[in-house]
């Protein structure tokens, strides 16, 4: 059988396991065919092709309810559920996601499950709704690549072990995350892969599970027999799978953490088809550390399971020792961590993507702003040209953290603003602060960056002008440039104003620009509701100016092309001078 | 020695075992003549009382760092180091909080730790900071009244088991959370007590800890003896101690759900001083619920451990059988439960207090908005008069859920709009719902109350005037009222706005009232920055009319006098006339 033919899970019922084989051999292929050319997650999907051919030909979705976790594992699923062809041809890459994706398939696509970790609790919703429904069908998860280690999934191990109920947890062992993996847990597993599933103090039957160890993960017929024992349970079952992450790739299982998600590479050599361009803001971020290690004798650098966020590979970290520390993907433990160390004095700083960082509002709020903690946070992955699909977008940093009191919130515009800032955050006894990793465009100032932001909420004016004030934030300031070069042309001699601090407004200035300006603008690179423009608006509220806010809007939008979503938000330069000139 | 005498944890090195218990007796007569009068955390304080003098008194704070988790029942510790007036004497009662607070004892209370669950995180930063300092001292958190199901506490499980270092928890089981404990884990506690410790499986050992288990929680000597020879550990150790919510009191002892937290009390009998007063919005979403079971088959009624939300008593949690669910402390999985159950069709609400949910921002995102998955989310104690602590705040959730794509966010303004927005939520099956709960006062509909609130975002005005209008948000349209009336005794007929939704704006309207309006006043009972109003004053940026936003401000205040808060914020209606005012 050809993988093309198949267009639903019935289709692989009646093959043998040899004819099983066979596909998962072309499905490999298949990933290596889009991953190459699109990019993508390799290493992951590579590495449980038998476990999902498995699970299909097992099961029967999508009458039970298969739940990934995380998604972007799911490539042979979407082959078995009618979008192989996403995988097997160029023009049709577009049609799917990297993550699962309920309008791509309503029916066998329960969830988006982007980030990590939810699918145990998920899972325990859809069983209590079958139950109560008197429904009979197996609930199953497959959960791996670094989830188990999220609070919520712990969270669901114990929702799940008090469920008196059918319930199938896969966990896909491939021990790592993005990187190796940390914490306790990953050296129990480590044992129970070394005695095969039977070393003493199972986390997952302390939770209440029945459990289930299966050594060849990537065997189709060791995975065929454990589902059909674990099918039809009347109580929670762990299946632990143990498998080759990137298995039936070379260099995907020689470099593990670089084949996690890869850029478009050469299939025979797996090198990447394009280099990266030389010094970016995340060098100096890493630049930034190295010295940084240097210069404090109590330095720490707090990671998530995203060392790439610093660019520091396996070598580099190892070299930072002590000093570095990677919490795994459990962003709550991030913050907390960072707050703990910080108020014993240490110098921390702690680098996160944007979408992540969602998972520890509640510790930003309760263990950072509130304590007596200062350190330095770095928010990586914002605005329109970070991650474009809709489970990591990075558009709402602002509003989540400009509405915590006492976190300050910088947005840096250029390399050497960036630089500063990180200095000056580490830096403080007393403030807390949080620093925008530039996205939009790699910028150099042309300007005397200032040293010192303790005196909070100054705006700094790039350009004084009349008429109209542009504010515009962080990476947009680019943006602003270029209106103001525009409303020029257009014979209107506008102030260009770059506020830095996206977490407080400068009501001074605003108030000193009401002498000879008519309308203020702002820009900023993430959503306008609830983000820093609305600020301006407010406080500008009962004055003589008008304002008019410029941003993102409060939507989600998936694996969007840029410029195409920047003129629909009117954010082209020449858009934005329309508006100002319609408005005036 | 008499328990007024402890000045510092030096003062109880030197007693004796029959001393200290002498101490302990004093203490539980000191919590109970504090709680009694102004209310507070009786159960979880009694229950460890021996667990925090055994603590001082074997280790030695503050070189060694105590962190309490969840810190409500950290009263023990608060009058060994210098608060104990704060428990003995009614004008000193307001000297001391509910939880740890650093402003109050830097030396002794690292953090606040309000909020369940952070503390393993929050010491493996300590550890770490004493690791790079190369210090030398005992890191201890207390955890425990439900404190370990909520996943940051697993987080920090799972990094604490892999750090090679001193690090020492102390779980203290008291076999509750606010009500009945729920989650695998806790069965797993269960068979723990049984077997003396010794039950297979343990969880902490499979996290990477070692284990000692104390049978007698509340017996010093005992504990002492744990304490000792876990002092000083090179490597992560679990305590765990087996203790009785409310020891020493049997009102306390006998209704360990009701003495949980408790408003002021007989001591001798135990019951409350103050009888509820009637039917209330609690008692809405009451009846709200025993409706529903009886009108959907398929209903569930989601807590995160906190069924007081709906008054719903342990006989009547168990009437509702399998269509009610608390998940414990885990509003993660709160949320996600409901994602889950509401994508296989069943009815769900899940009713969260709003400083709790912040924990689980980002499934809101995620797991609810993003996925196919219509249900009803209740989010109660908002606003300035719900609770006062600094760490329990109502005042973020605007900011928090209105910054958050396809969540419809409702502030029903009286008892009969909130019925309605119940009825409507739940019925939905293509919106995602959450509902505001009322809490400032208790309002009747003097206006038709809508049923149905699928035309989105549409405002209702409830009197119509000119020049000035004021859009006063859910239960602040009582203020919005008295606002109005000022204004018409200074000659203005002003036009009055319950807007209901406060995660979008009527555009439409807005441009309306142009025509004749020159101010637009809002009023929200939450946080300005990022809140409702701000988006208000965005809308009308370009427009005529002037903007006044009207609300909370972006601060930790903490145990604040409700009257005198307002003033300060400028929330009492002469100050808001006054206020618009001088803005005409």
């Amino acid at each position: 059988m050809e993988l093309q033919e198949i267009k639903s899970p019935a289709d692989i019922k009646g093959l043998s396991v040899n004819q099983l084989e066979e596909i998962a051999s072309q499905m490999r292929q298949a990933i290596l065919n889009r991953t190459s050319q699109i990019g993508g997650h390799v290493g992951p999907n590579l590495g449980c092709v038998e476990a999902i051919l498995a699970l299909h030909y097992v099961f029967d979705a999508p009458t039970d309810k298969l739940v990934y976790d995380v998604s972007h594992q799911a490539f042979a699923h979407k082959m078995l559920t009618g979008r192989v062809d996403g995988y097997l041809y160029r023009e049709d890459f577009d049609k799917v996601g990297e993550y699962t994706c309920p309008p791509e398939s309503p029916e066998y696509d329960l969830f988006y499950a982007g980030h990590t970790s939810p699918a145990l609790s998920l899972c325990v919703g859809l069983a209590k709704a079958r139950d109560l429904k008197n429904d009979r069908y197996n609930v199953v998860a497959l959960v791996g690549d670094g989830a188990l280690s999220g609070g919520v999934a712990m969270e669901g191990l114990d929702a799940g072990g008090a469920l008196n109920s059918n319930l199938i947890c896969i966990f896909n062992d491939n021990q790592m995350a993005i990187a190796e993996n940390h914490g306790g847990m990953y050296e129990h597993f480590r044992k129970l892969r070394e005695t095969n599933g039977t070393s003493p103090d199972n986390l997952f039957k302390a939770f209440g599970w029945d459990y289930i160890y299966v050594a060849e993960g990537n065997n189709l017929s060791k995975l065929i027999e454990a589902y059909r024992q674990a099918k039809g349970a009347d109580h929670p079952v762990v299946i632990h799978i143990n498998t080759q992450k990137g298995e039936g790739y070379i260099p995907a299982e020689q470099y593990r953490e670089a084949f996690h998600y890869r850029d478009p590479y050469d299939i025979a050599t797996g090198e990447l088809l394009k280099v990266s361009p030389g010094p970016d803001y995340t060098s100096v971020l890493k630049d930034f550390i190295l010295k940084s290690v240097k210069k404090y004798p109590d330095f720490l650098v707090i990671s998530s399971a995203t060392p790439d966020n610093f660019d520091l590979n396996a070598r580099e970290r190892e070299a930072l020792g002590k000093h570095y520390m990677d919490v795994a993907i459990a962003e709550q433990t991030g913050v907390s961590v960072m707050a703990g160390a910080a108020r014993s004095g240490a110098k921390v700083v702690y680098a996160v993507v944007a979408t992540f960082l969602q998972r520890a509002y509640d510790q930003l709020m309760e263990d950072w702003a509130m304590d007596p903690s200062p350190a330095l946070m770095v928010v990586c992955e914002t605005g329109i040209r970070a991650i474009k699909d809709q489970t990591h977008l990075g558009f709402w940093d602002i509003p989540m953290i400009s509405s915590i009191p006492d976190i300050i919130y910088l947005a840096p515009a250029n390399m050497e603003e960036y630089e500063a800032m990180l200095e000056w955050g580490l830096s403080q006894d007393k403030f807390k602060v949080a620093v925008r990793q530039p996205v939009y465009s790699l910028e150099h100032a042309d300007y005397d960056v200032d040293k010192d932001y303790s005196d909070l909420n100054k705006f700094k004016i790039i350009r004084k002008g009349k008429d109209v004030a542009v504010i515009a934030a962080g990476d947009f300031l680019v943006k602003g440039r270029k209106v103001v070069d525009l409303l020029s042309a257009n014979g209107i001699n506008a102030t260009l104003i770059n506020p830095r601090f996206v977490s407080g407004v400068d009501t001074e200035m605003l108030e000193n620009l009401s002498a000879d300006h008519k309308l203020v603008v702002t820009l900023e690179d993430g959503s306008v509701e609830g983000g820093f423009g609305q600020r301006v608006a407010s406080a500008l509220g009962t004055g003589s100016m008008k304002v008019l806010n410029i941003g993102l809007e409060k939507k989600f939008v998936d694996r969007y092309n840029i410029p195409a979503l920047e003129e629909e938000y009117g954010l082209k330069p020449e858009q934005i001078t329309g508006k100002i000139l319609s408005v005036l």
